[in-house]
């Protein structure tokens, strides 16, 4: 059985604050789960309702009840597994590889779903300034469909680290060069900016480079959502 | 001032039912509002707070109290300007160019991201299954952004459609040809699928050539989603 006290730390975990307190965050979800397991994170408890304990063999669960998990979930319908890991400290960035860098991004979605478009590109490392929303918010581990397990996601001032960098800094932007025009490097650092105002200032005078995907639409369209762009260029980086 | 009558409509224009009923939808937020208006979407009133109306010169909208407009809207922070248009007849598909086909997209963010997109690559025509979310939900709407004023949405049968058009039929798949190293077409048919299921039976067996977006990160990377799958097929298709 889970005790009120820990029911009510667990719930605690939907806040920022808390999970910093504790260093805990929460997943949903048998294949989060399993994957975060699978990736060696720390666990602090894996909470499964009673007919779900059969799917775990190398880790015994805590059986909760379903109107308990009801309490602490984030999901509508509550999946039936529920996992608190500990914070992983982040891993340095060390590759001659691409990166990714997240200005100022607001909307747990959109960084969800960059973390999922890193994985499947196989990026390594994603750096968010430090006024990007974090990424163990549920809403983002959500969206991420497990890929937090295997992208090395760092918050720091993104200004240091292209002062330090190395490698070519290109950023997004509305009035860059045509992205389908330009030999990109093997190796750099792709920057993505805030929904509404994109890059910021102080991080666009530092970049390297302005790219832009082209629109071929009608001009009154909006600009790309971070998202999709993300996708596209990450795509452009990788074709070859 | 808006009666309890009509504001008792509008509110059930949340509901597909009653948007089929009334042949009727609304949208929220003065650019979406003014981008229908230019674009000749059929006025059925538009709605402002009192402080709003200024920002209207060529159509005197009705003003709306602001308790009244948050009865109304989908929105936590309704903005403040809301249209209720008549949903237009589906304009015939004749194209030269590519057009897109979703098979059963369920998800009204997914939709709306897909119509936003299209907008951006010149795409003039949205072929959807029956059973794809309507375009006309006000999930959907919000995440276009505006574009559903310049993209033709058209609900039908996409088997028929496939059987009829002479473009060839592109399809996306897990397992399909590395879309990079394909020789794409001038003109043609991008169908995508269900975000949990992909294309259905049906619909594959008409499609021309299967296509696939590579990975490059660790195999058990979650399939890429939706918005971002056709976001790259589309940049593909367009950048020649």
């Amino acid at each position: 059985m889970v005790s009120k006290n820990q029911l009510k730390l667990i719930k605690s975990l939907h806040q920022k604050k808390y999970r910093n307190q504790y260093q805990l965050f929460f997943v949903e979800g048998i294949k989060t789960v399993n994957e975060l397991l699978k990736a060696d994170f720390e666990v602090d408890g894996i909470y499964v309702v009673k007919d779900r304990v059969a799917q775990f063999s190398d880790y015994t669960p805590t059986i909760i009840l379903e109107s308990d998990l009801k309490k602490i979930s984030a999901l509508h319908n509550p999946s039936g597994v529920f996992g608190v890991f500990k914070i992983p400290k982040p891993k340095e960035v060390v590759t001659q590889d691409w990166i990714v860098g997240l200005d100022e991004v607001r909307d747990p979605g959109n960084l969800g779903t960059v973390i999922r478009l890193c994985d499947w590109f196989g990026i390594k490392h994603l750096i968010c300034s430090k006024g990007t929303v974090d990424c163990y918010n549920p809403k983002v581990l959500q969206a991420t469909m497990g890929s937090i397990a295997r992208v090395n996601v760092v918050y720091e001032d993104l200004t240091v680290r292209i002062a330090e960098t190395e490698l070519p800094v290109l950023g997004a932007f509305m009035n860059g060069n045509n992205v389908y025009q330009e030999e990109l490097p093997k190796a750099g650092m792709l920057i993505l900016g805030n929904e509404a105002n994109g890059i910021s200032d102080t991080v666009s005078q530092r970049i390297h480079k302005k790219i832009s995907i082209p629109q071929f639409g009608n001009q009154s369209a909006e600009s790309l959502n971070i998202a999709t762009a993300t996708a596209i260029l990450l795509s452009e980086i990788r074709r070859g």
